[in-house]
């Protein structure tokens, strides 16, 4: 069923459109019509060919009228082709894709032409589920019936309809020329989209319903799509490792390389994977929530308003950030964060054990006492969105400690596990925004990236969407994805004790042995 | 995607009952519950395994909450296995098939046990669109708009679904439990059972909308059948060589032998297959008609009433018979007619031309005239249903003999088209009813069949159905078919004029070189 010979665009995508002339049929030649466009595309090797009643009734028909000549829309199953339109030769007919990255917090589409295999749109909105709980595990344990399984199952529905309709409008097409879905998404995200039954994921020994998905109809879930275009979900590994993760893979493109790499995606959760083409082993811990926003006091997402870029002045202590968009500071993001430790730390205002330094309260008015304890202010009130001092707590560096001890931790036993040292890793992919706005220098810096050739660290960007898209472009991944659940290893790090001890290590910053981090350089003044 | 272990029963049926107990989840095994049951079946060879929307949200909760023991049923559609039902170990389901023969003037059904291959029951019913025409050529005439071709397929599928719902209610079973159909017609009946546009079949240059049907969903066609059941209907080679041959062929198992064999269908028309596991050839041509009823005035259809057998005393002329049914006679069926010429013949009572020996008029009071010519009494108005004598004319015995002689000369030249002589042919398969009815030393004796060996004859009865169920009972019977339909050369004969030397020659009894048929003796009286 892999077919290898790249199409005139030099892409293989799930829906083919394919320009046919046929012979005439004769005395000589009287193969019936339906047959005779299956024997011209098994010639192009598109085969076998399968097609529903209601096409099969229509499709025939429409061959001989348009004098045996025209195109045909194909869309691939795997294990074969369904036929699923055919119109006469002048027409045009774009063949859309649409590639769901169906986050948590947000869902974004991309509309692809799969003749072209040009994105054609990119848009982004909240998931609608968010009102029934800003984390995952709320909306498991509100969908504890059929019936709020189903609404939360219809909420994910009617906002991707709306999301299709209205970015099918804008390029000019019509709700029939959408052939192909592809959906990634964590595992809960997967299964709410499918309808699935979730409650299992979150109780221990941790089982989704379903790992693999198979291929479904856009009709059978309601798609706004042509009815019979393919929905293709991105297959899960387990609860904690889903086809969002899977999409960051084919994203990376890791898996196809000799050399070893990896893949780091902070979520909710820290998932990181290691290998290469012939073996592939991954796990997830929970690392990231201080990251994402909503765990730190001021934490927020990388959105407007949200500092993602600090420095500071070693010499006077004085602070410059950036702020997403063009507004005041009402929060700051996970590379926001790990600048400000990083850089505070540089100045000697943090200590190595993640302490604000009050021995230079009287050196800076920036650092205060609160009913928390000390606090460190990034904005004065006046400089803000909210007329509120942006600080950030002893409370609240000691949880993104947490968290960064946790992602080195990881990415460390990760790779012992398989004998390697972190430095025989040629490339660490960063998935998601964090990685398009985390400063590799900066993580190195706070102990939470190991210290390696800044070359080495490459920001990936929407991962989920990037690999959602390829997918649609190139049908042979269907195989890779098979091949890559077959072969990948999942550790449980939440089951795991033996990572305590390493984990403390790296609560410090940037570590409690220091030989682990050449480059950086450790201030007096931390020394505490 | 061939599976050849055979089943506990020796079948490979297209619907498999798999039990099954699996491991329970752990943290050292935590596999998706679908997945889980998916990891099984592979194992036993059920792989790749699909699911519909629907059923992908009810299944892997009654996995669960069976205790991941139970039964799985799956059906088989050619490249993968979709699984439709899940249910408890001590649940019993009955996995049901239906076999159609779907003819022209009669349907017949036989509903089987896939997990026993069991033959439960056996039906059969008029075709419901005999009032729309007797014959294929006026209802595909009538069938000339979407709306009427809509209503003759309306009608078939109303048929099949009272049949069935009737049917499986007596074997005590359900709607759901029916998870496949197979359907055995000729092109045209195929056509009208898929809602295709025929109108081609019977216009130069003969051209079918399909050939090669793709499977299709019970629930697409509206059948009385779990929404999912396949529906398989049997290909078609071309307008006259329908997928009822089709099934003749794996009813004769021919397809597999090293020896070559022939297959006869008396239908409508005269088609004949001949060949062996590596190569086949086909061909069909007007021939069968007066052998249907309908044709010779007081023929008739093998059905109560219809005289099938005749013996005729050569020295008294007196004439015995055997009816269908307790009946008085009402007519002749094609066996009784092929009797009774041979019977005629052997008396002296028809001449080797084929016309009434009018020499014997003093002898026997059998002999009249009538104003159609010299007639012949095969049964006296106090014996018939109908009060009226039962005769044949030389006009009818004309038409026979038309008939007989295109059978005989398909027959010569398909074996020549392959440089065989038909004494090279290990095996006469003869289907349909006539092939259970027909008396081989008589249809010789006419020089209808070729002067063999009686035990080459072999009759088979309803090869249409009994392929159709061979097909459900064995699903490497899918790929057997697809390679007969690729391997098969169709001869369109009704093109072809270089017969009518032979045919002439044919049209005597039992023909004009006798060494053809060495062991039929010529009587004097019958030399004219």
């Amino acid at each position: 069923m892999q077919n290898n010979s790249l199409s005139k665009n030099g892409i293989l995508p799930v829906v083919e459109t394919i320009g046919f002339d046929l012979e005439k049929p004769s005395l000589n030649d009287n193969i019936a019509d339906w047959d005779r466009l299956l024997r011209f595309l098994e010639k192009k090797k598109i085969a076998p060919v399968r097609t529903t009643f209601n096409n099969l009734k229509r499709l025939p028909v429409q061959i001989r009228r348009n004098g045996f000549s025209g195109q045909a829309i194909l869309t691939f199953w795997k294990h074969y082709w369904e036929l699923v339109d055919v119109c006469g030769t002048n027409t045009t007919l774009p063949a859309l894709g649409a590639a769901f990255d169906l986050g948590t917090t947000r869902i974004a589409l991309y509309l692809l032409d799969l003749t072209s295999g040009k994105e054609l749109l990119k848009t982004s909105v909240d998931n609608p589920q968010i009102p029934y709980g800003e984390d995952i595990l709320t909306r498991i344990i509100y969908a504890n019936t059929e019936e709020r399984l189903e609404e939360l199952h219809d909420l994910i529905i009617q906002k991707f309809n709306e999301v299709l309709k209205d970015s099918i409008k804008k390029v000019g097409a019509e709700r029939n020329n959408l052939y192909a879905i592809s959906v990634a998404g964590n595992t809960t995200m997967s299964h709410f989209f499918t309808c699935l039954d979730p409650s299992n994921i979150c109780k221990e020994p941790y089982i989704p319903s379903v790992n693999r998905f198979p291929l479904l109809k856009a009709s059978e879930l309601d798609l706004y799509a042509n009815r019979d275009a393919l929905v293709y979900v991105f297959p899960n590994i387990g609860s904690y490792f889903g086809g969002d993760i899977i999409a960051g893979i084919i994203a990376s493109g890791m898996h196809r390389k000799e050399e070893v790499s990896m893949l780091i995606d902070v979520g909710t959760n820290a998932e990181v994977v290691l290998g290469n083409k012939d073996w592939m082993i991954a796990c997830a811990g929970a690392a990231g929530p201080a990251l994402e926003g909503g765990v730190v006091e001021r934490g927020m997402m990388a959105m407007p308003g949200a500092i993602d870029k600090v420095r500071i002045n070693p010499e006077t202590f004085e602070l410059t950030y950036h702020v997403i968009g063009d507004k005041k500071p009402i929060g700051i993001c996970g590379s926001g964060l790990i600048d400000l430790i990083a850089e505070m730390f540089q100045a000697g205002l943090l200590t190595i054990q993640g302490k604000i330094n009050l021995k230079l309260k009287n050196k800076t008015d920036r650092i205060i006492e609160t009913e928390d304890g000390p606090a460190f202010i990034i904005a004065y009130k006046d400089e803000t969105g909210d007329n509120r001092d942006l600080i950030i707590t002893d409370i609240d560096i000691g949880i993104l400690l947490k968290s960064k001890a946790a992602m080195y931790t990881i990415l460390n036993v990760i790779c012992r596990k398989v004998g390697l040292e972190i430095s025989d890793v040629s490339k660490i992919y960063i998935a998601g925004t964090f990685g398009n706005h985390i400063n590799p220098k900066m993580a190195i810096r706070i102990g939470m990236l190991p210290d390696l050739p800044l070359d080495r660290f490459v920001g990936l960007g929407n991962t989920s969407g990037i690999g959602a898209s390829k997918l649609l472009l190139n049908r042979n991944i269907f195989n890779e994805i098979e091949t890559i659940c077959n072969m990948i290893t999942y550790i449980e790090l939440n089951v795991n004790v033996e990572l305590m001890h390493e984990f403390r290590g790296a609560l410090f910053i940037p570590h409690t042995d220091p030989n682990l981090f050449p480059s950086v350089k450790i201030p007096e003044l931390a020394k505490g």
